[in-house]
């Protein structure tokens, strides 16, 4: 049983480093020789690139390091993206259950939307997991087919915290004109059912950065509505930073893009 | 050479899976089978808790999970963690060539001590890499001998920031009766020469959070003596976070221990 597991990881490994050279031939890399030492570098730049993204160390970032290719896509589709999510929602499952509620209806939770509920896994494997600049016409048409799946770990999340009784804020960047309908039925379409309310970015936050729209969306949700926002969930720091803050603030990884 | 360099990581992969099976018995985690699916599920659940503290999406935790001991020796011994500290003072030195300083001399940076200036790695080895709990008595004997080494990528950016001409705060939680000079000698013994001030922590901030102590420094710095803090540097979040912030701050990897 450990040398079957042992094995597989071998022929995982080999596979990933074999990859990894193809890809240093196939885009011509100039820093990148085309021998082992240079495999090496690379996949430990990648591990150190990931996690200095992860930590926001680097910011404005606008495309992964093109000898990173392989490595971001074993990461977002070889399992070690899911787990990453699962322990930490097993994380923010165990805050929750700490969690004493009112009884006035105002204790809140905030989701993000784009790859925090919803992946865009599929559209990025198109644009090489980030490898390609930010094409808006092209994830226009994407968001607007309304297809994307559920992110499995964060609908369990959903579902916990709808049955807790918090009142779910699901908060995105996303256009209001565009995509209010596309939005709305891919949620439902993936079981995300009693949430209080979606929010798009309306006319009012257009050209503000995410974290300035995202702050003020939470402003009028303390100041106007007086909700407590117990927690807030999302794939960017600018989901999670500004002003007026959840009490508790969970950083999913993304080493696909950056949002301002 | 490929094929060489792969044999290489097969037998580092080997290694690795080995060690883990043997610390499981080791340790007899009551929630570990000795199998090949429970050392995938390790390795897996390792990362994820790595990528889970160095984001501060999990906090205030004691000692690190049993199970990841040797993954996070591996990771601290074999290279990756210099790795990642290259990368972020590489990115650190870019922003600094893109600072104009004034001529007033109040150009600032903070730099934390223990774990960003001076390593503990020897300390922690004998510690199971944090897998025993915090032990002050032995820390304090440690640091009282002042022969921490100097984390190589850090005295760089040292010697950098210093030639650019900025003044430099090394700002420690370390006791000030206690540590004081033993901590001097060993900055200097390890080349850290010319930096403006060692900040202990005086008997006034005694029993206060890490934050709460470093954010009252910097209101001195900022609001009485009228520096301009460029970047703060800190292995611990507790070093970035709170009041007075630098205009840009960098989480150095520490997955050994948490200090609030």
């Amino acid at each position: 049983m450990i040398f079957n597991t042992m094995k597989r990881q071998v022929l995982f490994l080999i596979l990933v480093l074999s990859r990894t050279v193809t890809s240093t031939k196939k885009f011509d890399h100039s820093s990148l020789r085309i021998d082992g030492r240079m495999v090496e570098l690379s996949l430990s730049y990648c591990l150190s690139w990931r996690l200095a993204v992860e930590t926001n160390n680097i910011k404005g970032w606008r495309t992964i390091p093109i000898q990173c290719l392989h490595h971001v896509e074993a990461y977002m589709i070889g399992g070690q993206y899911e787990s990453d999510l699962d322990l930490i929602v097993d994380h923010i499952s165990s805050y929750i259950d700490d969690i004493i509620l009112s009884d006035d209806g105002l204790d809140a939770w905030i989701l993000d939307v784009d790859d925090t509920c919803l992946s865009n896994i599929f559209y990025y494997k198109g644009k090489r997991f980030g490898v390609d600049p930010y094409d808006p016409q092209a994830f226009k048409e994407w968001a607007s087919r309304g297809i994307c799946p559920a992110i499995p770990s964060i609908l369990r999340l959903f579902f916990k915290l709808i049955e807790r009784g918090f009142k779910v804020f699901l908060i995105t960047g996303r256009d209001e004109t565009t995509f209010a309908q596309p939005t709305l039925h891919n949620l439902h379409f993936q079981g995300f059912f009693g949430f209080e309310r979606l929010i798009l970015r309306s006319e009012a936050y257009k050209g503000q950065s995410g974290m300035v729209y995202k702050s003020e969306i939470r402003r009028k949700l303390v100041e106007e509505e007086g909700f407590r926002i117990w927690g807030n969930v999302g794939d960017q720091w600018s989901d999670l930073h500004g002003q007026f803050l959840a009490n508790a603030s969970f950083k999913l990884p993304n080493p696909m893009y950056f949002v301002p």
